[in-house]
């Protein structure tokens, strides 16, 4: 069980030499639980159907989570409109029973809060910096009145759009983490992890990462070259990580979304609880203190964290009641081949199957050739009708 | 949504040839929640934690199933006291918290409640026929005093157990299912499948079929075989399915217990919604009329099966609100090449790729020797040290 | 080295318990060196190039083989005009050149001369008994004036065909072998591998058995039937196997043909010469006693073989002074970690990438719906154009 | 056919504009043929067996093959004593033996003959300067007496030995070819692909690139990173590649050596001729015109390469007489759906499976920890025993 009178924030806790275990991405859990739709991923579930978001924080909270994030990803007021699917509910009413929801599970247990805005339509639409501040800004006064214990700014893919928002964030006098979804090649304009990094300490930000878009090993090692930026630069910064829970080893700069199987086939690609253990040492190895989940991560994911840092943290989360270490469940398995398997070294080698002996291990991604550096094309791409954009990409794909 | 006063009876709705989804499995579903244990597999969790399995029942419901089990898997005397696991509540409790949830959530939609009895410890060590009567007997005592809407004998891998267990379930006068985790090659001793479909049909289940331990297309044509047999005795009965969402082309006679990756490494194995797609084209196609899931079904897998069969039930289930139809949802997504993956020809042509490259795509399953007629080996499974097994399973092998 | 004096024919040898050790397939071998043109398989070399064949020959013998089988693959008058590829050569003097290349290399070594005639395009365009056993006698002609030591009728999809040819054969008073192209399935009207056997038993043939289609461990299994067909009607026999180098699991009934991957992008499948170590072993252990290969097998396949039947046979064969026993030529590797792989056991456990990661494991076959029992429609496959078959093979899917 | 009266040297050819196409890796094309050991890979066959060596030159002769490489792969003295491989010949009747058949050859057609020198054991047992190019020079001498058309240095792995070899070659006045066996990562010191050919233009090279130890595509990139670094330095040169016939994206910086299927497990890897297509093009774009092969490479291998620059060349290899473009001749196969692969699209497109459903993709490379730039430990290599060298990797391994 974790510690008592616990409840202090997370620059207490960072500055102290503890580990921070995010939670997992909400938008993919729930919408394979049938509240979130896939394509908009809005987050109007936080108001429609309150006890299944609840629940999936309470998971997490058991599987070890400390940071129980507000369900409000692209909950932004442009981004709800564009997409019409909270017509019920207005984007206030969305944020504001996101935060009560997390505040009533993180005060089952050892949890901050934490708010969180992501990427803008108005940010790729061209927007003024005033236009797209004003969108954080609304967002921010929810938090502010909901009084929730740090700021996360998260999924962006332009370094530039996540310092303005944390100019906006640190208006609230709370920590501010900031988040990009980008890999070792940069943000898509180019700009190196370590740049980036630099870039948002600047800006204000007091924890500096990773999230979605790459699976564990390469989001890793991207914070790993946040973090020589930052040091390079002579500043200081705390460091997360919270990746996708699919393994990307053929993806381009944009990450998962390019892969042919994003997101309705992405199964094959899920890791196990024993590459989790992996990820969980490697980010701790590499100097990272708050280590979470993104898109794809389920509890027990979460829960293999948390039990590979268990030493670290010195308590195993709830749910371990649950689970044996390594496996150690096993020994209690009705065949004697399979209680054999109740031991770390056969889950630390096995190389799973896949089972699909007609299908690739690796793809290719599939973007029209847009790459790095295409930010003029990216800009356009809140178009809604495909028909629009054909000629645009066939333009950038001749220009290779 | 669904046709309004249908609270008919199982037998009701096949004999008028309509089409009934079955739920998922919730030890799979719940392990990964943080709420069972791998090993015992004991569903204690009914008392311990309800609202997990509420929602998850909830979940199901929304996804189209129009039954819900009673989490009472393993949940017999001897299974739970073997076990240890339940010590806060008797079998009873269990077993009741576990009807009164299936029932709340049965009344929020169009669903009936099936108490569930499975394969016990006590068969395996050989007790006497009238013993392993007694532990089926005690458990339909409950589902009797609940008034439950059908019976379920499910995961026998002798049809000798589950001819006994339909033999107790009958005396309730409720309809009751009988099905088998085996595969095209028979039961543990050799019985065909169609030989044991025609037993269990003598036995009195009006129902009866396959559920577990295989893929769904294995487990649809080992139903065919159980049908063709009935037929070919002059009898008649219904058919069910509820198979395993992991891919086995790789599994012998035991199933996926025999895989390395069972059960903790098989995630590169889940189906995608879009094989659900062809699984319950395939089971109606083949004339099977209940169809659901079993290990690794989660909520959006049952979706999927009910999206296939929306025509033929003439809706969709409500969790449809958050999914287009083969995709459609991403025509809202930002990038226009994920744009153009909204439409059935794309996702039903797909080849995932694993992203692991250094796996292969199937496994040699792992069973120490033991195959199809060894029931003697198999009736001391039960032995708790793997040390006093060593000796017989060398024994078996040698004589091959 | 050989023993002295060996020049025994066939029989004595098998009857002897001896192993005789065929020769690889010639027509894939020569395609690769530039020699034979895929599509016709023609072997006009024979008198183009003798010195191309000359030298695969020596190769062979050099590498075990007891058997130099004539260069004479679809050598019948009927295939060779239909083709129109040997213009400037006679049938006969095809024939003629291949016969003495063969006596040429055998009398190098401890080998015996075997004449071969396969399938005609004669029988798939319904010609009649009389008019294909013609095109056989035409071919015999010239192998009994060359004085062949024993006969082999090779690469039948048929049986009938097959035991036209065996009647024909039989009358030169030479030995006769009668080897099919086909799987477990039977030949390509349905009939079972035991029954083909005992028709070939029955038609003369004093060795009976399988070649090319299938890769080796289905071959073996294949030949396995034919022998308990053979022995279940009370006849006698020797048993022979010549099969694909290529590993073909996903083969349906017309084999390696119907693989997207034939001709010409078989290079994955290629068996290692561990896989022939097993091959080997098991075709002995099943009571084959003239074991060789076909398409893919290269003069290091061979070679496996004979170094694996080493200790049965007495001797290894020649070509082994370039080849270490089970990798043991590599303790002179200038690399430590290369020098740790000159043992038996880790060549024996490997299991080879493909260094694909884009392309799967297995491929689905395509044959346009034409299944074991379509002889009609396999009767018009020697029709030369495309188009005209098109309807047909509609018709055929159609009617499925 | 080629031109008439085209014997002029390579250098007039490359200076015209014109490709010149090698040959392939005669080591291990014999090794399957049973002419060469696999381990000390000398050609003791050039006098051993030379109808087999004479063969092979013809091959790649008529499959399009401007150059035949003397068969002097590991001929220096200091290797061939090292070896015991040749006792009954010395190592200027093997090098004089190996120039006679290249010349024999040469002579049929229109290629010219190029003599050749490699690493030397010497180099790597840390001899000094003046005792390694005794070694070149005395191998030199032969291919001198025997009026070779020009020189290549090839297969070193140290930029240093390769300028020691080219100083001396440059002694003969003909033209000299410098190819290194690195990839992208440079050579075993660390020195850049860039660095290097601008170290070997400086020490009288004419024409630099790799050779073996990568796939196609990976040598492409590394020769291009050559030309890049030699006009960055304001030099000029001409371009030579002749990569294996392997697959190898899972290699590190020593190359297929350390893959663990080397050298007897390679058969998943073997390129198709498609591949081939690809690769010659490739080379071609990127400006290089001595395009050949190494290891792996089987005449149509190098046919393919010729069929794809046909037109740039003006001609077809003699060996595409029996050979369609892009699988034409399948026109007249029996089949009709074989004949309907009778087109590029088909086999551009195609992704051919391995077979081997129990294989994984790609494989993790064994090298014993030993990385770039552990020059002092490589040069120990030499050393018999794999006892004596275990504790250096063990030491090597723990200062990681």
């Amino acid at each position: 069980m974790a510690p008592a009178g616990a409840k202090r924030n997370i620059l207490e806790r960072l500055d102290a030499g503890e580990i921070v275990i995010g939670d997992g991405g909400f938008v993919f859990a729930l919408e394979k639980r049938g509240y979130v739709k896939a394509g908009p991923w809005t987050p109007e579930a936080a108001a429609e159907h309150p006890e299944a978001v609840r629940q999936l924080h309470r998971e997490f909270l058991r599987s070890g989570s400390n940071v129980m994030q507000t369900f409000t990803f692209y909950a932004s007021d442009d981004k709800l409109e564009n997409r019409g699917n909270a017509q019920r509910f207005t984007g206030a009413q969305i944020n504001e029973a996101a935060c009560d929801l997390a505040r009533e599970v993180a005060n089952e247990g050892d949890a901050m809060v934490a708010g969180g805005v992501s990427q803008t339509p108005s940010y790729l639409s061209c927007k003024s910096e005033a236009e797209v501040k004003g969108i954080f800004k609304r967002q921010l006064n929810v938090f502010v009145k909901k009084n929730v214990d740090f700021m996360i700014a998260e999924y962006f893919e332009h370094v530039e759009e996540a310092e303005w928002a944390v100019q906006v964030l640190k208006t609230s006098g709370k920590p501010v983490c900031a988040s990009l979804c980008i890999g070792p090649d940069g943000d898509l304009n180019g700009v190196s992890p370590g740049d980036c990094a630099v870039r948002l300490v600047k800006a204000g930000a007091n924890i500096v990462g990773i999230n979605c878009h790459f699976d564990p090993m390469i989001c890793v090692k991207t914070v790993k070259m946040m973090k020589e930026g930052v040091e390079r630069a002579g500043l200081k910064a705390h460091y997360m990580v919270q990746p996708l829970a699919y393994h990307t080893p053929d993806c381009n700069c944009q990450g998962f979304i390019d892969l042919p199987e994003f997101p309705f086939g992405l199964e094959p690609r899920i890791l196990t609880r024993w590459d989790m253990h992996k990820y969980a040492r490697e980010a701790f190895n590499v100097g990272i203190r708050f280590i979470g989940g993104c898109c794809g991560f389920e509890p027990y994911h979460i829960r293999a964290v948390a039990e590979e840092l268990a030493t670290e943290r010195g308590y195993l989360p709830a749910a371990s009641v649950k689970h044996g270490n390594w496996g150690a469940g096993l020994e209690m398995h009705t065949k004697p081949w399979v209680r054999a398997r109740a031991r770390r070294d056969y889950w630390e080698k096995l190389k799973p199957a896949s089972g699909r002996p007609k299908c690739p291990a690796m793809s290719t991604p599939d973007s029209w050739g847009v790459t790095k550096g295409h930010a003029d094309l990216m800009q356009h791409k809140e178009a809604t009708s495909l028909d629009e954009l054909k000629p645009l990409f066939e333009k950038a794909k001749a220009s290779h």
